[in-house]
């Protein structure tokens, strides 16, 4: 099976799919293999000598991966024929050594430990991806902390806000997403139960130390420490919360990228044209279009945020096995997994690409501010009628001039001043009343907040 | 990105994956233009050595996908870098002719073309699948249409059934299945709009023929002819009710075999016992223990039932789109179009071997039928004796007895006829009261009803 | 548990609730009881008068709803404490009529019935509005057949098209929509199987009869024809197809319709305001901004679009149960099933309000066509000047124009003709060359088409 | 809309229902308002007697809640008419402080709000049943730390272990619900944004305060006080990050539950007998089949694990929202946020009443153990013969023996003295090699590192 990425745009050339693929898998197969024959090994349970073989053995060049994939229509997973495969290769190092290949071990034990060191990979990696956004996205909040730009809800413009509001919304987005991923990962646990979670065959083979129910207890910190993972409290082969975690973490990344991704692609809008990609040869073209320049990075991190959460449920519908080991629930984890995983990486990677080629555009900005010809700022004329003409009535009167407005294309405040004229009320004199640079509330102070809380919250995730 | 399906059991070494990966997609992609070409050499908007030079140079070696990956990221498209490098690959077979490749054509006709080919290719390869299942479904119907088991509800043991009408039931499930996809596959149309579904590019070039509207109008059936595809009657590029409907095809698919894998499922318990795959070597093994035969092809469909459909909600959801063409919309169906094909072919696939393979006890069949020592024709009783007794009266008694005959291990008869001796009331002479196989109601004839349903449709669907 | 529906966008007042309510349902369980008991007095399996006796006594009145409920959590479904309800009722009646209610009958087929019934009622409902709809749309395309306006692609002014196109575009859904709903509607069968589909209670009370078989097999058929409903091959109990169907049918539907509600949604935003939902008292107000007049219906339209496609995957999951009925399966599509109906009526009802209220405005978009002063027919101009320069410079020199064009708010035309100097290139004169209205492509001849696929769809399926 | 819950099997008649239906929403969104006024109050933007008037009329019975349902339709949310009927209510309590209802304030700042509280109420009732299902959970684990039972994978007997190691299981699940339950519930914020997250109309009203912009940066942490919720870093309307939280710990719960309901399905079925749900009257009965005792509880448990995911989808999907209020994306959230909310709690409420009534059969344990007549040890007599016969042909040897003694019912122990004669091998003299009670591995030690998890976590999560 071919797979270059050619209709995933949500992680094609992100190098996302590297971390996750057939190749990444079987070498962290391979390293689970190798720490738990070094943990027995420091138990005394198998000969220093066999953990050394099954090391120098332990080569991605000695498993045939399309083997192990036939293998998985015989046996409902790969292990079965991977560890055939394995065996042969320690077999060929050291005949004595292979024996001990696997020892105790079951299926469930070798694959969910891989794709724990999987899942550390991707985290990690969109850590640093998310890290750089936010940093940028802190830069623009700050930058334009004060500048002007049309608040909208529902598609229409609402009342004034500033550009920096906008930053500071998608910045707490991604920290929210930050806190969640290194969450998510802290806490993904190397997986040794043996076939029923009893860790039995692994006791059975330590009944010759000093004292197996120990040395068993101990195997899985063991080898948690040799893979950079935790030690479960007690075997997960039925506890799914670890790769629901992932996926929680991972949905929450794409949900708020996705955000970001939604306000690009309405702010570069031929009509709105507020913010930018940076155009370079090529990037946004059409294959039909010669004038076209399209938001690529916001398109990509769309299509990440309406594709991950469908996918993710399987891994939450998938904590409901039955038995031991289920048939079909956990079998469906793995590529809805690895989906999850390369997606949420692209999304990283891309979003990241999308804030360092953003350009804004302040000046296109006022000029929407004036579109509505100062219905924009009618919440703020109605505050300040309210308490003369009373507030429905206020509010009728605002409703129907802006109205008026919209339809003959004329000023809002030059209606107002005519009916005004008739109840005999005088527009108080507020100073830049009209103005919608003059009523972003308090949209400076909040950017300072999330500001320093980025600021705090950074010192804590590093 | 290495994908050899060791984490796919839903469609792993069933040739499932070939049908839709990046060389599939390509091969398709390349036949759209060829046919493109084709159908604008026939209708003389271009000349025809152009074609002949187009399909000569339409290679896959041609093409590097890597490439096409890589240009994904700039274009959110893989046809773009495509195009560039096909017409690089025609030039050098005739330079005259690379003006003429993608002539007038957008990224989406290419590629959604493409993708309802394999759409096709798929559901053809699912359909033979389909009719070989039902095919043996029917066998087996016949072959146990008065076999004797126990009907199951609730997870407990109801009232007899015969083997048949649960095998009737599989197969019923499976045309209902195989009619949807045979209907999808119908009506998958070709991809034929022009940048915007105006098909003004197309028609911008055949000015110079007779009849340019005719010319155009004429061209997407054209196209269509030559790839195996429908005429649409409008462009598509907003209206996505074929993906749609090829989606719900193969989540009815999934789930009418998901049905078959969760009833072996049960019904290969280590207590139940009363069908299994048949064994085979290396079939079904663990990796720790030896005495295990997993239900194999069950635990895979089973697999591949619990991913389809939340994967395919994309395609529901990707329905709701922007704009002539969306971005991120389009963009997020492709990978789960793909995934979904391949897990219902998967499915298919698996789901015909295990048929093929399973074995049926009916003496342990018979012998759970024993299990509840008479309970389970308490509904039969309990309708003789309601005329007697009262409806409620005869359905407690029947509850007390019941229950205290699984408390005790004791027998539902005699308890019966110790209690009918208070109320002085004699049960019925019913002959063979008790007997689990006089009580499957219409199982038969239903199961006849089954096999004339399938023998009418199978005629229609050939 | 009151829901008036105020959290409940998707289908708050639209009259979509009511008609699969719990009232609604408890209608629908006592006609399918009554069915039911008529259907074997007219077998002769029980007197006349105790049919006449339970039509008389099958009123909503006698049923406290709050105790079926109750009784959910007693016996995991609402059948059998409604039927205790329902017998006491009927003994009240005439106290030897109460022995044949609900005779040899089972949980599931009295509320799978009934829920069948509610599907019926809500997709007929569906079916009217979407008619309406697609009336109205066919109105919009015809009258703006040949009114231009900009296509839009990735967000951006790609080529033009004319807004009859649009509407067209929307009208194919909705008849594809119809399409849908009217064979899930045409299909919905009656559910007749007793307690393991074997219809053995059925049949052990017919067998008084002169052949009990044949009474037995002619059950389902006389309930069917009583209720407006299809009878099935064999009992559905295991084979989930029909409520999948419904489920697909309504994704499909508000798919349809969210594409409607999308487009709205940006055509009407404060900077394009090409479409606008005709203002009224109230329409689109907001709590605080009197100027706000928001696209309400599309609002509603997307919201409904949003939601159901992810809630019907549990009737597609659902699919694979295990036994004769399932312990979890089953229960779980009750509600979500419930949900999906009367989002999509909900849909339906406002995408019909949204049609209706629709206000199209070609000067604005015959201004928006000018927005990029020349750039929005740059595809054709490539075409002219592809034979002059080649394929490859006519496009590189176009993206350039357009480039500067859009940055300097300069004119395409103008840049064209200083740029063609240097290559000492004439541009052909072609009228029009710059008209956006003349680069519509055949949108005309393609509503034609469309409407004419209406006219013959609309016959068929009346 | 009348909704008993009759087809909710998920929460019917377990008062999750009333947690947030209309009335409670409408008392939350009463109490959001009183908040808010208090909070004006406090600050000095509103005169202290406004706050009396609005605590005063701030009553249910003043709103009639089928009038907001209508209003929902004329502007997308429950608000606007709400406050319209507020401010009557005001009016006639005290004419003067009508002016000061729902200052500066939005829909969305009081919807949110009010959800949110229902979150907190709901997350809390929740937490309450959590903690007496694993103090329950955890007896089970110390009172059967050594019972021991057939460990199952992929449906078939695998390996022996203690049901109390299954309890623990099932605790360590359920804390982990826990654990998530309360972090989303700790982090639960108001909504005080104004109409565009800036407070502008806050801040408006607050001119005359001495500092306005301090007075309004303080509003939303005194209206938090005021309702047991946090104050945001910055307003969340765009930011959805809260209510997806909650959603992933709802789907955490019910996969946690759900797990359980499975093992419990599978050990209830008629042929396994393990555990069972005390019987009690009416409960698990059948309207047909009176020997019927079905699993109700786990039935409703399994129920609402089915549902719960697909739904929560819907809260992750929203967090991709455009503008500073979507049109769509948000109300979107409302109806599956109450959904999830009642179907996690409902299975809460079950999953306490399924571990309550869970009865254990260590006999029928020990029984089953002995099925297999000795395979399901043979894990261990191949770690004991690996040595002496070589690792690949002891699991040959044993493969064969299992098998033969499956087909002929005959006992593996005789087999294998048998086959060991002829290669002349002694099986070393292990005593209870036999046992299945003698090789349950770590169990004991497992279950008592649960256990200290557990009260560990307990003191944490108090």
């Amino acid at each position: 099976m071919t797979d270059y990425g050619i209709v995933a745009p949500a992680w094609a050339a992100t190098g996302a799919a590297d971390l996750v693929d057939d190749d990444a898998l079987l070498s962290a197969m391979l390293a689970t293999e190798v720490a738990l024959a070094e943990a027995q090994a420091e138990l005394g349970v198998i000969p220093a000598g066999a953990a050394v073989a099954i090391r120098a053995a332990a080569a991605p060049a000695h498993i045939d991966l399309a083997k192990v994939a036939a293998g998985v229509r015989d046996t409902a997973n790969p292990v079965v024929a991977f560890v055939e495969q394995l065996t042969a290769a320690v077999r060929a190092v050291d005949p004595s050594a292979c024996e001990y290949v696997h020892r105790g071990s079951t299926s469930q034990d070798i694959l969910d430990t891989a794709l724990a060191l999987l899942c550390g990979a991707t985290l990690d990696r969109i850590t640093e991806d998310l890290r750089a956004t936010a940093e940028l996205l802190a830069e623009h909040a700050e930058l334009h902390r004060d500048t002007p730009m049309a608040g909208r809800t529902l598609t229409q413009h609402a009342v004034p806000m500033t550009f920096g509001l906008k930053a500071a919304t998608w910045l707490h987005l991604v920290l929210d997403a930050l806190q969640r991923v290194r969450t998510a990962r802290a806490s993904l646990p190397v997986s040794m139960g043996g076939a029923a979670g009893t860790l039995a065959a692994y006791h059975q083979y330590a009944l010759d130390t000093e004292n197996a129910d120990d040395a068993t207890l101990r195997l899985p910190g063991l080898v948690a420490e040799r893979l950079g993972l935790t030690e479960p409290v007690i075997p997960w082969h039925g506890i799914r919360t670890p790769f629901a975690d992932v996926a929680a973490s991972l949905m929450i990344t794409t949900g708020a990228l996705g955000k970001l991704a939604a306000d690009v692609l309405v702010l570069s809008r031929t009509e709105i044209g507020e913010v930018t990609e940076e155009p370079a040869p090529g990037r946004g073209a059409s294959s039909a279009m010669p004038q076209k320049h399209n938001p690529v990075f916001a398109t990509l991190v769309a299509t990440a945020a309406r594709q991950l959460p469908p996918i993710a449920v399987v891994l939450f519908s998938s904590m409901m096995v039955e038995d031991e080991r289920s048939s079909g629930g956990w079998h469906a984890e793995w590529q809805p997994l690895r989906e999850c995983l390369r997606i949420g990486a692209g999304a990283a990677a891309n979003a990241r690409r999308l804030v360092e080629t953003l350009q804004v555009s302040p000046e296109k900005m006022a000029a929407n501010l004036q579109l509505t010809r100062g219905a924009i700022v009618s919440e703020r004329v109605n505050a300040v009628l309210a308490p003369l003409l009373g507030k429905g009535t206020a509010k009728r009167l605002l409703a129907e001039i802006t109205a008026e407005a919209e339809r003959d294309g004329t000023d809002v405040a030059e209606l107002l001043e005519i009916a005004l004229k008739a109840p005999g009320v005088t527009c108080p004199d507020v100073p830049g009343l009209f103005d919608p640079s003059g009523y972003t509330g308090i949209s400076g102070p909040l950017v300072d907040r999330a500001l320093q809380h980025y600021t705090s919250t950074k010192v804590k995730l590093t």
